[in-house]
C-alpha cells in the first residue's frame, strides 16, 4: 500500500501504538532479538521506493521477520529515512544512493541483497545487472521476486557460483512432478476462511490482511494469514505460494494444498489469503484461481476512492466497488462482509466521509485498516461470524 | 471429445462427408500430399485411447497436420482400427500394442514419437518413461504435452543428446522476459472474437471450434482458431498459446498477443478461441484468463448432457448450463449465443429431443457439432453477427 503525505504521522501511530500487532511493529524489526538471528540485507528499489513498482521494498521496511533491513537504496531519495517517505514516521532505515554507501552505512558487508522491486514486467533492466552483479561479487546473497529467474541467467548464476553465494528466486515454483491439483480436500477445513480480495493491483490487501491477522490473534482468535504474492514470501510468511509463477493447471491445488497444511500444522481459527490483482482486472485476475483454490467463506474488499485508474494502465478505469461486490459473489459461493479502504490522495476528513457513505451504500462495514481502530476490523470478521467472539465480548466500536 | 459406440456411422459421415471441411477430413491426413511434407509419428497413448485422458491421442487421429499419424500404441485395444474406436468409422491408423509392433508395420522407424496422453497430474509414470527411452534409442524426436518437461529431465535429455534427437515439450512457455502483459490493444481488433467455453474439461470445446472455423470458412467467412491447448498445439495450429503453462501474470497478455498477431497477419472476419476447463470448474479456470485476454463479443458454450460429474472429480457434479451462463455473461461483458452438445451417452434420439428441450429452456440456438449440419453451427453465428453474412444468404436450416 501506498501512502500520501496528507495522513498524519499520529494518525498512522495509532495502529503503530498499543494496538499494534507484534507483525506490524517496525520497531521490532531492529529488537537485539531478531538482530542475532535473522541475516541483514539492503533492498535495492532505485527510483521506485514508495511508489507502487516498489511495494516489495515498501512492505519490507514496514515488516520483515526473514531478514533485518539495514537500508533501501534509491538514488532519488538519497539521504531520506525509508519510514518518512512511506509512513511519515521516522524508522531508522535509510535511503542511499548506491550499494557502496550502504555499505558504508552498515560498516560491514550486508549478507544479503533484496531486488526489491515488482515492476509489471517483471524484468530486469540492464543497470539493475549491474547492482546485482557487484553485490555477488561483494559476497552478498540475493534475493528476487522477479518473473525473470536470477537463478536461470548464465551470467548471473556463474556469477553466484564463483563467489559461492545463493540466488533466492521467489517467485520460482516447485518441479511441476511435485505440484498438485485441486481435489476439494480443503472442504474439510475446520477453519473459517477469509480473502482479503481487491479493486486493483498494489491497492494494500496484503497490508490489511497482516493488520486484521495481528487484530484476530490479539483478540485470541488464533489466525494464520497465507500469503499468495512475493511480498508477503519475501517478509517471511511462514505458509504462502507465489502463485503468480504456478502454473494455471496447479493454482487451485497448491493454495488448497497450503489451506489443508495450515489446518493440520496449526488447527487456526481463521485462515486469512491475500488476494492478487482484481477478480476484474483485464490483466491480472488470479483472485479467480484464489477463490476457486481456497474456497473462502467470506471476502473482505480493498478499495482505494481516489484512485481514477487501474495502476499501470491508464487507460483502465477502477471498477465501482458495488460492481465488484457482485462479480465476486456471482463468481464464486462467498459473500463479501465488509469493504477496507486504501486512504491515498484522501485527507482524514475525506476518510470518515467515505466510510460513512460506503458503508450506507453498500450496507457493509467499512473501515481503514492503517487509520482506524483495530475493534472496527475485528467486529466486521465477528459481525459475519458471531461462532468466533471470545468469551470477553469485544465492543463494536 | 469422447465418442460412444451408440453413434451410428452414417450419423458421424455426414461431416466427414460432403459438409466435410479439409480440416477435420481424416483421409486428408494421409493424402500423399501432406505424406510428403510432414513427419510422421506414432502416438502412445497406454491404457487411454479413446477415454478422457488421452484427448491428444483422439484429436491427433481425427486432425492432424504438422504430424502423419501412423498408428497409435494401446496394448488394450491392440489390433483394433483406431477411428472406429473413437468414431466407429475405420481410418485406416491401426492401435497396436508395442512401439517395436508400430516399427513393424510401419516398415521403418517413424520420425517422431508422440507423448499422447493429457492425465491431469500431468505427469510421467515410470512404463512410459521406458517407452521415451526405447523411441530416443531408436533415433525417434519425442513429442510431449506433460507438464513434466521431457527436455528438462536429466535421463530423458541425456539421451536425447546422445541419441541426437529433439525434444519438443509443446507446454514449455517462452522465457518469461519474452512474455507480454495485457495492454487492452486487443479492444482495436476488428475481427469478431468469439470464445468456445464449456462446462468441463475434455468436453469437446476443441472439437466444436475446428468444425465450425472450418464451416464458417468454408462459407467464404474468414475464420481463425486460436488454440489454448496442448493438443491444438501438436496438431498443428498455426496460432496458439499452450494456456496452462504460462505464468497467471502473463496469461491474458500471451493470448491477447496471440489475437493480435492474428488480426495483423491474417486479417480474418472472425476469431474463434478455444476454451480451457470451465470457468465454474473448482480445479481448472483457466477460461478466466481467456475470457480477459481475448475480450470475446460472444461464446459458445459446449456440454454434456449425460455427464453426472466434472471429468476426473466424481465428487464434483456438472454445473447446470443455465448457471454457467450466467456465470460467464457476470464474470466478462459478453454474452453467450448458442450451446453445442457433445452426445456421449446418448443416443440419437436423445440428441434431438435434448436440442429441441435446451433451445426452448435457454431460448438459445443449440446443436452438436458432430452429428448435426454445419448449417446450424454457422446460423448460430449468423444469428449473432448478421454482418458477417455472406451476399449469397445462408439458409437458415
Amino acid at each position: 500500500m501506498t501512502s500520501d503525505s496528507t495522513q498524519t504521522p499520529t494518525t498512522r501511530l495509532s495502529i503503530m501504538g498499543p494496538q499494534a500487532p507484534p507483525h506490524v511493529s517496525v520497531q521490532s524489526d531492529t529488537d537485539d532479538a531478531i538482530a542475532t538471528q535473522v541475516p541483514t540485507a539492503v533492498v535495492y528499489c532505485e527510483g521506485n521506493f514508495g511508489q507502487i513498482d516498489g511495494k516489495t521494498a515498501n512492505g519490507l521496511v514496514r515488516h520483515s521477520q526473514a531478514y533485518r533491513i539495514l537500508s533501501v537504496i534509491d538514488g532519488t531519495l538519497d539521504g531520506r529515512d525509508s519510514g518518512k517517505v512511506l509512513d511519515g514516521v521516522d524508522n531508522g532505515i535509510p535511503i542511499l544512493e548506491t550499494l557502496d554507501a550502504s555499505i558504508e552505512v552498515a560498516a560491514q558487508i550486508p549478507a544479503t541483497l533484496i531486488y526489491g522491486m515488482a515492476p509489471s514486467t517483471g524484468k530486469l533492466s540492464r543497470g539493475d545487472r549491474e547492482v546485482v552483479l557487484d553485490a555477488i561479487a561483494l559476497g552478498m546473497n540475493i534475493v528476487s521476486g522477479l518473473h525473470e529467474y536470477l537463478g536461470d541467467d548464465p551470467e548471473i548464476s556463474a556469477a553466484a557460483h564463483a563467489a559461492n553465494v545463493t540466488i533466492r528466486d521467489i517467485r520460482k515454483p516447485r518441479p511441476s512432478k511435485d505440484m498438485r491439483l485441486f481435489d476439494g480436500s480443503v472442504a474439510a477445513v475446520k477453519a473459517i476462511r477469509i480473502a482479503v480480495l481487491g479493486t486493483d493491483c498494489a491497492i494494500g490487501k496484503r497490508t490489511t490482511a497482516t493488520v486484521l491477522a495481528a487484530a484476530l490473534n490479539a483478540e485470541g482468535i488464533r489466525t494464520i494469514l497465507v500469503g499468495t504474492g512475493q511480498t508477503g514470501l519475501m517478509q517471511g510468511a511462514k505458509y504462502g505460494v507465489a502463485m503468480d509463477a504456478v502454473p494455471p493447471q496447479f493454482c487451485c491445488g497448491e493454495l488448497e494444498r497450503m489451506i489443508v497444511a495450515v489446518s493440520q500444522g496449526e488447527d487456526p481459527d481463521v485462515i486469512l489469503i491475500e488476494g492478487q490483482g482484481a477478480l476484474s482486472h483485464p490483466a491480472f485476475c488470479t483472485s479467480a484461481f484464489i477463490l476457486r483454490g481456497s474456497q473462502p467463506q467470506a471476502v473482505i474488499l480493498q478499495h482505494a476512492p481516489k484512485r481514477a485508474h487501474r495502476c499501470d494502465f491508464p487507460a483502465m478505469p477502477m471498477p465501482d466497488p458495488r460492481a465488484e461486490i457482485a462479480l465476486i459473489e456471482a463468481f464464486a459461493d462467498t459473500r463479501v462482509i465488509g469493504m477496507t479502504i486504501n486512504h491515498e490522495r484522501m485527507t482524514e476528513a475525506d476518510v470518515d466521509t467515505t466510510i460513512e457513505a460506503f458503508s450506507r451504500d453498500l450496507d457493509l462495514p467499512v473501515t481503514d485498516a492503517l487509520t482506524r481502530p483495530a475493534a472496527h476490523l475485528i467486529d466486521m470478521v465477528l459481525s459475519a461470524f458471531p461462532r468466533l467472539r471470545p468469551a470477553p465480548l469485544v465492543a463494536a466500536q
